[in-house]
């Protein structure tokens, strides 16, 4: 499988997205201002991975500086981890990341730089075993639902270069892979930036998954002709009652998915859940800038001044869910419930 | 209204279709080989509009090689009928309107080649005068779906640049605007090439028409914010049930409009009903290039090798169509007896 995030001989290295799906470049990342500027510029994407880059970026920025004292040190860390949170200001697991880098400096505070180092240095790399962990039982619980011979259909991107390794969604894919079955992959193009046709096409086949690249109005096409098994998304937030964001184009899938009887599952870490919004009417819905449509990839394609309605997400209702497929098992409908009781054992667990 | 096809000053002119939406260019036609170009390079598309500016080129190759007696008149009209035919292979209309023309040349045998060509040309303005009327009544029938505020969703392009002048689909919207209704048009995108983004937007701005251009992928979202009272799409063929060929992503759509109780309509002449087919299964759908997925912005947006499903069309069945807009009225649900019954009145009026 790829590695779009590595540590390697004491150096960050990553797959550049944006040379993606023509060229695959690996970066080496020397200093701070080198790892705020592959966030800042998609040359890593997808929350998780973002998250687990921020973390070894703060490893990066240490070394480069080489501070010489405790009290240096621990000004040098507050610095970076300040200047690498504005890099993708949105972006929730970058700043989840930060701080927990920051708080492990803090609990270290009065250590030698260099063992301060090392400790930084394992809690990078426990924020990516454990985003690789999650990901690795989301996919053990997905492939159940991959037998040999199967074949799913997916939208955007949510394989190993959002995540780190493996993925959500694509979790499923690469397991059932790597346990030998014969499984082929349905991808939606996934406009308008394209994840599907750039970014998913390349991962499985980088695997060697056989993958079939279609646009995103042929899906309920593709499903009539009775050649998917199961439709498998990520999600960008989950609302209480399990009904679930995730990229544009997805809530069409899924009604075209219940037409023809094909169980459609959401595939996402627990943490996505947001146990606090009721259901997916407190889902506030990002408007992105309409050239993003128009002016999509190189090319003006509509004409000046045309009004775009260009939303970057769509809420799938629970009613359509089959499944929330988590690092815990699957959750089954109904999703309310099944929700509720997970987060109550997670809370007595916390007792 | 845009004109895209004219005989103007005693020549053809046409918009050219390629430098659309970025520029709105007009080309005269002096030659034969000048149309046949205009045809093959997609700078005149759409059934309609391939066939009448095919009848028009007939005029315009005869003009050209000028003959001198009534027997070289005849061998030019089918030569040069014989070369337009070879533009678009596939292009129903365009065999229809030529064979049309060389009828017209036989019947005139003997005469003058200058009363030839007057002939000739008061056929092809016949042509262009049938199939705007067919429009202008289809406009008429669709417009009776969207009193004044109403918004519809279309798919495609299927407006004057497709038909000469008004379309179908487009053309209730067109007769909409016309009778002083305020109204708005959601447009597909239409991937994979972009016809409603490059085409419908453009048609629509040019006639003052606000128009929102989505997503093909968005379509389910918008419907089920209840923005949108009908949806009207355009139909390349229809079986004698009612099923309805057209371009890929039209299914899809006609399933959203389902889920969220919006009547879908679809728009065109009784000339695409196939009385020969009984069902939609008949239909054989055309696979065209990947290509047009993965290198249809001007860049490359998947990886070397990627397999690729490309349908043309799909089949939405008639179970899912609230009515078929023709010149002659709405036919409604059952459509299979109501085409029977088109059919048997349309057979007795020939008798």
């Amino acid at each position: 499988m790829i590695e779009p995030i590595r540590w390697n001989n004491g150096q960050l290295e990553i797959i550049d997205q944006t040379e993606l799906p023509v060229t695959c470049k690996t970066l080496a990342l020397h200093t701070a201002s080198e790892v705020w500027e592959a966030i800042h510029s998609l040359r890593v994407r997808g929350a998780p991975a973002i998250g687990i880059c921020a973390a070894y970026g703060v490893v990066t920025g240490f070394k480069e500086r080489m501070p010489h004292t405790p009290a240096t040190a621990q000004a040098a860390i507050e610095e970076i981890a300040s200047y690498l949170a504005g890099s993708r200001p949105t972006a929730v697991n970058l700043f989840w990341a930060l701080d927990r880098m920051r708080r492990v400096a803090r609990e270290a505070d009065g250590d030698a730089p260099e063992a301060l180092e090392a400790r930084l240095l394992e809690e990078a790399h426990a924020v990516f075993e454990e985003e690789r962990g999650r990901c690795k039982a989301i996919g053990e619980h997905g492939a159940a639902l991959l037998p040999d011979g199967a074949a799913m259909l997916t939208h955007c991107n949510t394989g190993p270069l959002a995540t780190g390794a493996y993925g959500t969604a694509l979790a499923a894919a690469f397991r059932a892979h790597e346990l030998g079955r014969a499984i082929r992959v349905y991808a939606d193009e996934t406009r308008p930036l394209l994840q599907g046709a750039r970014l998913t096409t390349w991962e499985l086949q980088q695997a060697g998954i056989p993958c079939t690249l279609i646009c995103d109005g042929a899906a309920a096409h593709v499903l009539r002709q009775g050649v998917i098994d199961v439709v498998i998304v990520g999600a960008d937030r989950i609302a209480a009652n399990g009904d679930a964001a995730n990229k544009i184009g997805t809530y069409h899938l899924a009604l075209a998915a219940a037409a023809h009887g094909v169980p459609f599952y959401v595939a996402a870490p627990i943490s996505t859940i947001d146990i606090e919004t009721p259901c997916g009417d407190g889902i506030l819905i990002e408007e992105r800038d309409g050239a993003e449509i128009t002016h999509g990839f190189g090319r003006q394609t509509a004409p000046d001044g045309v009004d775009v309605y260009n939303p970057a997400f769509d809420v799938t209702p629970a009613r359509l869910i089959e499944g929330i497929i988590t690092e815990r098992g699957i959750l089954r409908p109904p999703c309310e419930s099944a929700i509720a009781e997970l987060f109550s054992e997670t809370q007595e667990a916390a007792r």
